[in-house]
């Protein structure tokens, strides 16, 4: 049984409830040319090289042990500033205030982030006080896992690593000083183009209790878990990983119907401790699939964008492009744990 | 217990006996404006963007699972190309030898490599052949481990993840068109300034055996273990980060001996399944003591950057920067699972 219980899992950690503010100090440290965390508001970070007169502000954020979500994408050319809860939490509404008003320039700001409770809740609570101040925000959820909800309820879906195609192409809007109403549009856009299935084979444990969040039999996988450990839509027997890519791509293929010439942009992401060599094993059978499609992959991400602690398991994400969309990716953008854009 | 026998390891692979060949295919297939396989020889994986005329051509490699080591340093200003083994296995002479003459344009080819005893006899032998067909070849072993070996034994070290601050050195000499002496003499600085110590928690298993390669109790670390699981130098109960880092600390700081104003760069290394929150909870205790000591960090990497599959633990790298390595360190380089070095 993976994940058993009694068994402590091994962390390199301090105390459980000083991990995330811990983290947080270690960002700092080795990015000090990249992030800022607001006086008095240490939870708030905020990218040294985002904000500027007339930009619109993008502030993203939710729980902290999905690194480098979200804090990670801080930077030119992407999110302005990032709201951090404790592990698998939102945060409350006043590190999310202080990172609007951080980055508001008279342009308003856009809210971005995964569709859950307690996110929705709070940045709710945080956009209702900014609009007393009269800074204008606006709200797109992400809800990209396509296993949370069927397709006529997808504003019920969660936002998982599609987030990071969604926020990116967001924070190239920004960037290229887009009004609010067109960032909020292109938001939504990418938000409506992105898919995300994914498979997880092993559970994490939160830093304050040391214990597994799920079991799983050791043969077993779970096909469409949540980030979080929330139930999937198919438990079974762990299959060969063409297998398993074929389950997790026909969901998504069945939902965004490309057509031959269409482009896209893949993710293969990471739960946490599921290592490279079986995340581009994933991407061999994704490329040999649209190939068949004749779609085209315009830009491919294969690593840990968007994780549960150590949780072993990947998930696939497609952003079906159009021209727009594309050049959005395209867009530089230099974050202290993601780069990408420039030519060669 | 960690690493339980009996108990087979669940993989996203198809066949254990294809994983490193279907990976390559998934990398080529995520990465087809960076790199590209030497038609006839699929192990040899070249940068799209990196050999010139007159350039010394940077040669790295070694065995598989330890991605992003060694091929996602393949690209422009770092290494040009990587000889790929199979899993923990040296690479055979012959796509060494491709590699060499794919990168070659007359100013002669840097080997760079862990020293394993493998990997040793396989690129002499190639570099041998080589010199047969008037192609100057150089070696630089790297053995920045300090577990593996007494100082005053420092060639018997292997080489670990500090082999990213020698191969970026090394590739960036080579950008600025050094001769082969000088990219020669600049890996061998580099590599006598970079001092690495890890720590294990749990182990990693083989995609054809699914067997874990060694066993740790429930609450145990082992403090020096390679990225092979060759024996450390301390196993014991698993501590609080910041004790465990103090102790790999002061095995480096006690053999670099930085004086207060030195300059260093850090790499904090994830073996495989230990996430960013735990690296940046290490980076914290990193600066502190640097602080402390009056020790300026220049640069700080931290994530997979030299792991052992999906084993669980870190290590920390320092590199002792004088103004030379530091101009090396900070050039741009651009490769498919590394970017660093752009001014923002």
């Amino acid at each position: 049984m993976t994940g058993r219980t009694g068994v402590k899992t091994k962390k390199l950690i301090n105390d459980g409830a000083a991990a995330v503010d811990e983290m947080l100090a270690g960002v700092l440290a080795a990015h000090p040319n990249h992030l800022r965390a607001i006086d008095g508001s240490p939870r708030s970070i905020v990218a040294k090289h985002g904000p500027r007169a007339g930009k619109v502000g993008l502030v993203i954020g939710g729980g902290s042990g999905h690194e480098p979500s979200f804090l990670g994408f801080v930077g030119k050319g992407l999110a302005d500033a990032a709201a951090v809860g404790n592990v698998f939490a939102s945060p409350p509404p006043d590190p999310i205030i202080e990172c609007a008003k951080a980055v508001n320039n008279g342009a308003g700001v856009l809210f971005a982030y995964g569709n859950y409770a307690g996110d929705v809740m709070n940045f709710d609570m945080a956009a209702e006080m900014l609009t007393m101040d009269d800074i204008e925000v606006r709200t797109v959820l992400t809800t990209d896992d396509v296993a949370s909800a069927p397709i006529d309820q997808r504003d019920r879906r969660r936002g998982v690593a599609g987030n990071v195609f969604v926020f990116k192409a967001a924070g190239a809007a920004c960037d290229l000083m887009y009004s609010l109403d067109e960032v909020e549009r292109v938001a939504r856009w990418a938000n409506d183009r992105t898919y995300t299935m994914g498979v997880a084979l092993s559970p994490c444990s939160l830093p304050q209790t040391l214990k597994p969040n799920f079991q799983l039999g050791d043969d077993e996988m779970e096909i469409g878990m949540g980030i979080h450990g929330e139930p999937g839509v198919a438990r079974g027997p762990l299959k060969p990983a063409d297998d398993v890519t074929t389950e997790l791509l026909d969901r998504i293929l069945g939902e965004m119907k490309p057509k031959r010439g269409d482009r896209v942009a893949v993710l293969i992401n990471s739960l946490g401790s599921t290592p490279l060599m079986e995340l581009y094993i994933i991407m061999r059978k994704v490329k040999m699939t649209l190939d068949a499609l004749g779609v085209e992959i315009h830009l491919s991400l294969v690593g840990n964008y968007c994780t549960s602690l150590e949780m072993a398991g990947a998930s696939i994400t497609l952003m079906h492009l159009d021209d727009e969309l594309q050049r959005l990716i395209d867009h530089p953008c230099d974050c202290a744990m993601f780069r990408s854009g420039e030519a060669l």
